[in-house]
């Protein structure tokens, strides 16, 4: 990390506690010198370690193209502060739009990857496509996260869960119970 | 829906409104004249209508074999009362148990599919496989939403998001943003 951004290493082992739970994600993709965000909910977790990762990009979107041709991403988690910009960036498209500056995001440049990490965003993921046999079909693809980040500062963040047309659960309580699963 | 419980349709179109925000759902499969349920959190939304899902089965799992050679099951949505339960279908395999009898849930019969529907949830989905080009290398099954029921008696349930080893998070508030995703 640059900037002087207190992110950390976050082992890849734990990336899935992240991505299970289903919070609403912003995808970053870089291509032909220009970076793009968008915002995404169709992700799920495919494997442990090394962390895979399968989303439904629509190639309706922008993102589409850059992230089928340049096979790189990163995921990045907001937490609820952002959520107003998190519908921002859903509410508009990288063809007209230079996202990161207009919507005010601070793009820090990955380690393995082309497209940035979002500075704002508690953890990223760097990833790259390992599967594309579902994407003219499905707009399906498969990613490994070959390197992920978190920011300490932010204690216990609070993630959001879009249920449509703008209305999403934020986190609640906490609970444990005894169970044998990872 | 039989056995006179309150189950209504649920229009397809609302399907992504469950799945999206990520919540921990029950998968009931039955194969050689036996169901069996497993837990499940890794699974998203593929397409919206009709609705197509993706999900992750592991092959160490009991249900892996039933899914794979039936191409049928049914997702049940628990809410958090069910939470106990939820961890004891994680917590054992149907190769050595009834899970249905020894957990205390109620099989319904399902319109469309053999798998049956769980009387306990506040919402089920009839589900057949549609692809199965990712089932070798990632265990990856896409899936086609035939059929929806939700339970009306079942009011604002609270989901469960799962973090690992146990953790979960509780659906807390809901927001709402001006949005013009669907």
């Amino acid at each position: 990390m640059q900037m002087g951004t207190p992110m950390r290493d976050l082992p890849l082992s734990k990336v899935y506690q992240l991505l299970e739970p289903g919070p609403v994600v912003l995808l970053t993709t870089a291509h032909k010198g220009r970076a793009n965000v968008m915002a995404m909910s169709w992700h799920m977790m495919v494997e442990f370690e090394p962390p895979l990762v399968a989303c439904v990009v629509s190639d309706a979107n922008y993102s589409f193209a850059a992230l089928r041709e340049t096979k790189e991403c990163v995921i990045a988690i907001p937490a609820l502060k952002l959520a107003p910009k998190v519908v921002a960036i859903g509410n508009c498209s990288g063809r007209e739009v230079e996202k990161f500056k207009a919507i005010g995001l601070t793009p820090v440049p990955a380690k393995r990857v082309s497209p940035p990490l979002i500075a704002e965003c508690f953890a990223n993921l760097e990833c790259r496509v390992v599967d594309t046999r579902l994407v003219t079909k499905f707009n399906l693809f498969v990613l490994e996260v070959l390197k992920a980040w978190s920011d300490p500062t932010q204690k216990n963040p609070k993630t959001i869960h879009h249920h449509g047309h703008g209305r999403f659960t934020v986190d609640g309580e906490m609970i444990k119970l005894r169970s044998r699963m990872p």
